[in-house]
């Protein structure tokens, strides 16, 4: 699993935040032989370009695909599953495909149209952050981040330590688990901050209406609590959309919590005992 | 209100981050011949006497007090509020009383029983962090803050134009507003986001007793979201207990937008521009 994996050609679709640092990580360390990007707008292609993403930037999939023996697909969950109904013909029969989507039941099942899915290895690096873009990207994103993988009972084990191979490479830490559960846990993790962080952000609106000094009360704790909520609304909206039952449990489960402690607004004893356990709690993950 | 207060003797009662960084403060700028902070706690003490917070430390409040023109109130509400109630005898006749507590209706409401009520100024600086405790003090931690007063009825409008004056002499933004508006709004901008920071750890900690790896899942918006929960439970009792119906007024507001987020969690077009319309409103409170 440590050992370098090194490709001829990788190609990478969707060079947005992720896809841009996983272009500039794999020059940087010397994994791929050349680095190809594809997009569809001219201008994620000249920004991508800018910060030297790829070798080489085009808007033409299937030339990208051509020879590439690793795909990586970098665009939003509902794009990487229209992807993979279509990229098919264009691969080449060598080529270890897999995805940096962050829901993982619909790609893993779709993944079942591709010529060789035992060749697909479904993963969700948990690195990025409320940027997007290829402007943001850097060789180090992933360091430090676990990168989550989700094979499917057709996956094959070779692929599979292979893109294991590949995030160990990049200084990630590789977690294998079922798409199902990567999908429930990462409601909480991950979905339910941003959903609360755009109710937040709403309910500011709805009182700056009548309020328009409001901005200036803005404390920190806001600041931070709504900062994910200025990121890429369409890679949001298929996240939600893919997982809306599971970002629902989530939501329900958060909603518990609030009443508790609504409940406990005018106990300070059995308030501040709340509050020193989530305190102690969330100093341990920092951890 | 440009004009540089100076005085005396400040006593600063209370010497945690913010008493701690108003020390720091009023020496940096020479806004007070001396500078006394009383802390009942010995480490808090001496940790305020390591960070050089005041010229002198001491536990004993009326002793303190004595000779002081400038005492400022930087302690948990209730205490603030009890501290109002006792402290009259031990006053100076010519001494200017504020207070940096985070609620304002039971403080200013609590300073009736000074024996001179016109020349106490409540006052709220929307600075300091998740960090509690003088160790973290910084001279500049209200630049660029703004500084909420809030004067009853009987603040005298001298003694306000010198708190005015203190908080523009410390680079923040003095804003006046009555104290029932001030709890009503901070109840959205600060107290909110902190409900939600305790609500999203204990949420967490729930799915975490079946999943013990959940902590390997943990997300950037999940840091952020929860970073403030880690502030000083006394505080944040105080602050929810003085605020109550308020915060759960706040607390409904959200609940409100999270229904309509998760009835929207299947409708990509309606759900994209809920997500577009939160990005951009909160792109615009960055500036």
């Amino acid at each position: 699993m440590d050992q370098q994996p090194r490709w001829e050609r990788a190609a990478i679709v969707g060079i947005g935040l992720l896809g841009a640092s996983l272009g500039l990580a794999l020059q940087e360390r010397h994994l791929a032989g050349s680095v190809v990007g594809v997009a569809r707008r001219a201008e994620t292609r000249e920004a991508a370009r800018r910060v030297g993403a790829a070798d080489e930037v085009t808007g033409d999939l299937a030339a990208a695909l051509r020879g590439a023996d690793l795909v990586v697909l970098a665009t939003p969950v509902l794009t990487i599953v229209d992807q993979l109904r279509k990229i098919g013909p264009w691969l080449a029969a060598e080529a270890l495909v897999t995805d940096l989507g962050s829901t993982k039941s619909a790609i893993t099942a779709a993944a079942g149209s591709l010529p060789s899915p035992e060749r697909f290895v479904p993963g969700h690096p948990m690195a990025g952050s409320h940027h997007s873009g290829p402007a943001q990207a850097r060789a180090d994103l992933f360091a430090g981040a676990t990168w989550l993988l989700t094979p499917s009972p057709k996956t094959s084990p070779e692929c599979l330590a292979q893109v294991e191979g590949l995030a160990s490479a990049l200084g990630a830490r590789p977690l294998v688990l079922p798409p199902e559960l990567h999908d429930q846990l990462v409601a909480y993790t991950s979905h339910l901050p941003h959903a609360l962080a755009v109710a937040l952000v709403r309910t500011f609106q709805a009182v700056e209406g009548e309020h328009p000094n409001l901005a200036r009360l803005v404390a920190g704790g806001f600041r931070q609590g709504s900062q994910v909520a200025v990121g890429d609304p369409a890679m949001w909206r298929d996240i939600f959309t893919t997982n809306a039952p599971q970002v629902g449990a989530a939501l329900a489960s958060l909603r518990r919590e609030l009443v508790a402690l609504e409940a406990a607004l005018e106990q300070p004893e059995r308030l501040e005992a709340m509050l020193r356990d989530a305190a102690q709690a969330r100093a341990r993950l920092e951890q």
